[in-house]
């Protein structure tokens, strides 16, 4: 029945509702021996606080992450080491509002989780969103963190960007420039025009969609088969993330207008000659980089009237006010690093286990 | 580490290798009392075999189901019925030429796990792909089986259908047709110029990639947020199809594009007025078809000179020849049709259970 | 790898050391609509409190729970209820003092997990045991009481109970009269030898083994075979408590000496008579009363020299001070119990389910 | 739901009824390279087959194992290996008597799980015992030698033997005399006597309960805390064995009689001297041998009459026929030995896996 946990030997279980006393995180197989402090995990929930891009909204979370176990400094070491021990992370709400959502509480919001939550469970924290709220990530990308000095040890790196915003594409991947714009995009042309389209759409009351890109680079051997497979895990990772409706690695859905003859990409002594697997082959990985897409959704609080029903069932309109973002980019390219960490640290300890056991 | 078992509740571990002895499934978790017998599964299995669509090779595979365990027939009952102990169903393999594969067992074929497999296990049973082949995906169809079992109490249905093939698109959704032509196209015409493209890509020696749709009748309060939300689980599954490349729920990638206020699906007394978010909200079923596409890549395996190496690495040219198919459609349409049963019905269960024991 | 979590359905993982700063239990998979209050818990948290039983020391512990996530008071209710969502409990930790144990960061002391978590992790918080120590067992408990609100509704009451301490037996199972000694012995008179021979021992810095008994009311049905048998997973549940070196179920031990036609028990129309079975048959709960005996160790920590090594293996004498109880009776009875109910409620959850799907 | 996995990473799944087609092993999670043929499965269920000990029934199980997957030999190679894909293995039921059993569809026979799988599943195939027979262990037996393969590369080594059964109870731990006599007894006196109290017992139609106990050489670090001990791990193993009623580590329920003092096992430079632990401590492996008992419980099925109830509650009396073992010991010792063989692949596996990850 419970679905809050997320990966097998590296695995990490969040709590917490968007106007709760707080939300956190519980990682329990991170390996002992691992440098981890609270700044370290702050400065990846920095990146991902409302008021960062021009696509949040101007809510302040202070967000401050704290380690409630796991770690320990020895008393000859510097550093802050993990012991082996679940890791407990909890940041405490500070900024909740829980007043601005009382109307709510028996309206369903289109293209919201209230109707379903309704349906599943019988009684729901309308507050914010309760559990649906997009505020969960913030203990995702906390325990991403944690993953990501893991990662590093075994020369792992996650990175994310935008590579479509509002039907604005991406035409250039340069990397290098990704800080240099608040939409976390890599072609700074796009990012100007991606910000013209949000200025002009907030002014109108609705909200963008975009795409984010993925790469990662990685070892060969990750991913088990046939259900475990890198792909799937992947897949099943980000797109448990609220806004995200699709996944594609590699060439993805333009393998469906694909011969045989240009899809397959050869080899040759000093590797692969092309990546439309997207780093990935027979659900392991390659040695390429990791190249993954998701179609991020437009938020569904739009300051427009809507038709709805209520909790009885009578049609009724809406408008949603309050403090919203008008994308789910940029905040969301933190939350996809840290899922695809989370993937690919316990699929690293997964392979770690069956290398050390090779006969 | 081991990556071969599927589902919590209803869960399935499959085993088998292409050219090995058998190959076969095991069901734990299947409720007592479902009507099951050998015909039932071999129906299923029926569809997917070689053979029956113009896209596949003439090789002759019998694939006989057999029952080995966890079903009995009551003494004073006409019909066999499930125990609620595990059912293992076995399928023999009787057309093994492992001969003809002798030639490949040290060059990595472009596009296949050979190179990944190695990589993982350092060990590999090449003949037929071994575990990598397509030929996994029989036990998996037989288990679907078992699950439409399951699922017919429940009116949960699913249909999966051609919707692309060679860059040849379906416009129409006519159900009704899906029977009426080899590729399960919903549209008869686009049926025809598939065949066509088929019989053109044939003679080149080249393979063709395409999209499958699933619609699926299924009750709300499906999915359990936050991590085995119903889209991620579905995606999960779709993708650890060894050809799908890329998943998508509802209006998928083309939410990208989409303004707030256009993808929202409003409600009225009567139900949803729309289903852009393809039936799941907030990671639940929220009573709507589900729609999920998958995108399918050419098989790789084509009859054309490819550039690759040998397991140490030293560059080589082959052509792949023996019996393969010129697409991955229409056998991998009851494939798809099997994993989202395998997923619908464990998270029935799991629904099922919180219902029972809700306050 | 990691092992900090227990229960299929109803999930809980515990984090936190003995001297860190807090510890918790997240509890996922609780069905929504459940009363629960922090006063629930702490009423249970209470009866494991230092300072309560003739055997423990006089260590102050707080130990106030606090509910951070997974309840709600719904506006028209005048209850606080579970939502289905994940519940986080947290315990601050208020009277810790690292210092007193500054001088055992580098000796292993004769009974306790020292050497072991060295071996297993390269690194150990030695400060009050860390993740070893008892204090652990305070989580358990608070998810215990969460797992007791469940159970109420299901008629399952769970009661454990001191029947030796010491080489003192209890003759007697007299429950009503648990609540009156502080050791929860069902027999007054062994009581007070027990509480005499604590003394002694207390006054020669000595410690003291014993055996609890648990008894469970529970409907037939609950229990998986075959490796999910109800008689495993309490072994297992009781086991992982630190102190406990044995379980037995119904007859137990002495069934090795007994004839099949004494150790059966014989059923008729009014049901069982007699329970050598402890309520379970097959792996499967029967409708008798659950008996379950376990062994309890002497507490490693007494106030006597004792032969031992250090870190760097050199050998050393060391005489274990600070506030240390004399037995882990009586405060391991609601540990007991509380492992019993996590126990009971997750194979409550997963009978519960088979029965909604049973054809 | 499901109960019929046991391990995380070396997964073991069985199936199979007494009476139906055939029984059988899924093992998922085996690490590659392990030298595997049925040759070496054959001998392990050998020692348990009927006819080999005094306390067994005439019956001629032939129990012929097949493997069906995961393994391979390559070209180059004279040994058949793993890898890493599921090893499937099936025992076939050649000696299957039905009808023999049809009188008892009806009613509970005392000491049984008739009754308990009636009150679970609603259905029960009742010929032999159907899931609940003694038979399912043939299948762990197989399962076990597998893993007793990967643990002898790790110098893992486990032997079980009887130290009591009918009121008779070794003296001696001599384990060079176990293959000497069929009891696989370590004292020869007591085996001889052993004997002479089955003879006696037979022929009065009743059956004898026992004492096995384990012995397991294993190197420390072993066990997951908290709730993933390897005591509690290795108790739920054991418990999961149908006639198992009790399971104790070490001194086992003897220290709830012993003082602190006498309890602690001291360390030396040289090692641990005394264990009373049982080789666990805080649930890991201190390197010291693994200690375990288990009771065993006589056969339920005597031949005598015995009180009891129909399914539909009318009391009869049955007197128990067929062909029936008089102790499950001797055959249950191996397995035993195979529950904790499994027990140990699985937590090998564990710890190897945070050995390589540890910073």
């Amino acid at each position: 029945m419970p679905g809050n946990s997320f990966g097998q030997m590296f695995r990490v279980t969040t709590w917490g509702e968007s106007h709760g006393t707080a939300l956190g995180a519980v990682i329990d197989g991170c390996p002992p021996g691992i440098e981890l402090t609270a700044e370290i995990i702050q400065r990846e929930l920095d990146r991902r606080r409302p008021g960062r891009g021009g696509a949040t909204s101007p809510r302040k979370e202070p967000d401050r992450v704290e380690i409630m176990s796991g770690i320990f400094r020895p008393e000859r070491s510097e550093r802050e080491l993990t012991t082996g021990t679940p890791i407990s992370l909890v940041i405490f709400n500070k900024d909740a509002h829980s007043k601005s959502y009382s109307h709510l509480q028996d309206v369903y919001r289109p293209g919201h989780g209230d109707m379903t939550y309704d349906a599943k469970y019988g009684i729901r924290d309308h507050r914010g969103g309760g559990r649906a709220s997009a505020r969960e990530t913030a203990a995702r990308v906390a325990a991403g963190a944690v993953a990501a000095q893991l990662l590093r040890r075994h020369d792992i790196e996650v990175t994310a960007y935008t590579v479509a915003l509002g039907g604005i594409y991406a035409d250039r991947r340069d990397l290098s420039v990704i800080g240099d714009n608040r939409l976390f995009c890599p072609d700074s042309e796009a990012a100007a025009r991606m910000e013209e389209r949000i200025a002009r759409v907030r002014a109108e009351g609705d909200t963008l969609g975009g795409i984010v890109e993925i790469r990662a680079l990685c070892p060969p051997g990750l991913g088990e088969p046939v259900f475990d497979k890198l792909d799937g895990e992947l897949a099943r990772a980000l797109m448990s993330i609220g806004a995200v409706k699709g996944v594609e690695i590699g060439a993805g859905f333009r393998v469906a207008d694909m011969l045989g003859s240009e899809n397959n990409d050869p080899l040759s002594p000093a590797g692969f000659l092309g990546n439309n697997a997207g780093g990935i082959l027979a659900g392991i990985s390659n040695g390429e980089p990791l190249i993954i897409r998701v179609a991020v959704k437009p938020i569904p609080s739009i300051h427009k009237e809507q038709q709805t029903v209520t909790r009885g069932n009578e049609p009724v309109t809406i408008k949603v006010g309050g403090r919203h973002d008008i994308s789910a980019i940029p905040r969301i390219v933190p939350v996809c690093e840290a899922m695809v960490r989370l993937t690919l640290a316990d699929h690293l300890l997964r392979q770690l286990a069956l290398r050390a056991a090779r006969g």
